[in-house]
């Protein structure tokens, strides 16, 4: 089966996952336990989340005069830690939360808004060897979304433009029952609520077309289809990347959402491997994840991850870890 | 106090509970601890949970064609567990999930949709000297539930019939207020709607008069009444068991039911204690815990467990384990 | 950087937050790290929650028949574990839980029950050389709670009386949107929910100055106000403290207050360093925190607690520690 070889981090701490308080010694053995299983692609989730920020951002620090000061860089720290252990890093463009569903949403001005931040990030990250692409951090769904697809058509091209033409990515959700919906509707109503294969088929299919040159690699999050639905989704879309030469990756979700209470608890090997082979079987060709930390971390806050690991381990044949 | 001597396990992963993702090496290891500490008793929650089995039934392969195929055989693995520690092992009937409340729940057509998996249970089982029993998985409480009494009525007979006469087991709710109804009701009213001390007596009369020779061990659960209000339940139970022949268990649930957000937390020893000498006070006979993985394992994904053993092994003056 | 110095404890278990299920083993250890870093200052939660007491209270119990004789003593423990460690030890006075905003609510009868508990308190700590002062439980915030006021109006000379003057405090909280607020209101509802800067300092000018001789310490919690309105709130707590001659300290909450699913996770250091500065430069005088244990303990249930220890014990330069 194919390794999973990319990983989401989120050093800040998370809006719903419990924060590591983690740094550069934490950071730095973990890397090197990444290192060892095959984790080559490590992205940053964001580089900003509250008041709470990954470095200390002077641009980001101008929009948001409550932006704490932060103790530590952590951007520099991955960076740093992907140029030690020869890991391709991508850079998230922050997603300030506006409401894209609204006609006051609009895709120039935010695109203006976060030129800025482009530069300001390319001077920090630009000479780094690491420096391996760029991560479009707005998660949409549906075309309901298009003022998003307005943005990245905008941004794209002048994030490509900056860095020496660097790959794009992107990780869009399937807007299956276990997501949002799950918060919004009871049970009985979330599937039908869903997105049906024909609308994900016909609304991405439009979306991809308009994304093509602004953004080059998509990886759909698995987690919210029903586990039987899920392999037609990805076929869909592996299918829909060839016609519009994206690669198709995918983003497998090391947490489980069928547990809403606690939610975020690690998921079960059966699962994952499930899901894991779905993706095969449908053609995605790079495999990441949300994510090794604390998920698949023996050293994380849930101590049932060593053994989510040690699964995962021994499905691939990796022997070399001892955990 | 008398020991807990049985438990639930689940290796399929929770609907609620979260994954341990263990297998025989992690589950070989647990079960020489809870030998060690006086466990003789392993009853299998089920065999199934979603798409997920616990082995590759080619029967309920049959009636779900969406089930996965596992990777690993947790019923196998039980079993022989079981007969290494010299264990006995209670072996699930399977619980479709179909709405007993409803006049569409034919009892005689359950019945004739397990025959099937029965005999398939005894062709993987039945050889096995560490079969002990069948564990009736339909958890139910009132007498609402008499289309499961008439069930367990033709179900009884059949695997006894089948097994050479092995005892069955059957872990019914007290609806007290800290279960379903907590889940359904606001804080105030969750006592007027939980079941009395008579209408527990009386229906519970009429259900067991029914399980005459279809069951043989009543293990109620023992976390959804109140505290002062257990005793009292306990005590009808066991009188009512005695009046027909039953023998009267307690499973003594390990988790914390008071505590909501987030649910599934290690109980309080004074608590499990409390419960223990309840049960002992009415004359249970035998302790059971739901469950002892994870939370009374200094293994599993809940580091307070560890210290919930070390309480209950000082109670019970049990000096060989280090911890 | 202030440091923090002291702590509550709460080994009942929580209604809120996972028992650990330990005793004197366990707290011994704990104790000699706490002393280690810095914590010379225990105060006791509470010494009863449902049925379930800190020690087997005979004056609770004739009030509470269904009270638990509990199997330890966790107030003697304490006692003893404070005289080994040279700590200072505030016991607390039982909050029976009346709802204070009902006329119904009479502070004189409350007085009057609580005197027999002062004084077998007395009788149990009086004597330790660790009994340092009290702690009144009743958790108030808004002038609404002013029966509270007049009930600790009585309270305080008596506890003083009768315990040659030890100091009184209490920790009340700052009516912010993440508290009761976020239980009761959606998201967009809740800042306006909350208290003004203008409101909290009016109502507790009032209420200090109702209180001046009956409570000598305010530790306000700082959890639930919005991080860019603490200091604020902070300083109008200094300065009204400094008006009517308090102490003011501030109890720096190590749990995180943002994430509601599931709730009670480690804060993020970073949180909780923007919340230690806060205080300091606000003036506060001494920094407590709710609660070491298991937030901030290596020992404990979470395992992301060793590093928010390793992450405090950095910025204050503690360098004895092994984690």
């Amino acid at each position: 089966m194919k390794k999973i070889t990319g990983t989401f981090v989120q050093p800040l701490c998370g809006g719903d996952i419990p924060a590591m308080d983690w740094r550069y010694e934490e950071y730095d053995a973990e890397f090197a336990l990444m290192k060892k299983i095959g984790i080559d692609t490590i992205i940053l989730l964001r580089q900003m989340l509250g008041p709470f920020a990954a470095y200390n951002s002077k641009y980001l620090k101008k929009l948001h005069p409550n932006m704490w000061d932060v103790s530590f860089d952590y951007l520099d720290m991955l960076l740093k830690l992907c140029e030690k252990y020869e890991m391709k890093f991508y850079v998230p463009t922050y997603n300030p939360g506006h409401d894209w569903l609204l006609d006051s949403y609009d895709p120039q001005q935010e695109f203006e808004f976060l030129v800025p931040l482009i530069d300001e990030l390319m001077e920090k990250c630009g000479s780094s060897p690491a420096f391996a692409g760029w991560y479009f951090a707005h998660e949409i769904s549906r075309k309901v979304a298009w003022r998003v697809v307005d943005l990245f058509r905008e941004l794209g091209p002048y994030c490509k433009k900056v860095s020496n033409n660097k790959p794009i990515m992107m990780s869009p959700g399937i807007q299956g029952p276990k997501g949002l919906i799950a918060d919004l509707y009871p049970p009985a109503e979330r599937k039908a609520r869903s997105v049906t294969f024909e609308q994900h088929r016909e609304e991405w299919d439009y979306m991809l077309s308009r994304l093509q040159g602004a953004v080059d690699i998509i990886a759909f999050q698995d987690g919210h289809p029903d586990y039987e639905d899920l392999e037609t989704f990805q076929r869909i879309n592996v299918e829909l990347c060839a016609k519009y030469g994206f690669e198709c990756w995918s983003n497998i979700e090391s947490f489980d959402r069928d547990i809403r209470n606690p939610k975020f608890q690690v998921i079960n090997w059966e699962k994952m491997r499930f899901k894991m082979r779905s993706a095969e079987n449908a053609g995605c060709t790079k495999f990441i994840t949300y994510e090794f930390i604390p998920f698949m971390s023996p050293n994380g806050c849930y101590p049932a991850a060593k053994y989510l690991l040690k699964r995962y381990l021994e499905e691939n044949g990796i022997n070399n870890i001892t955990l």
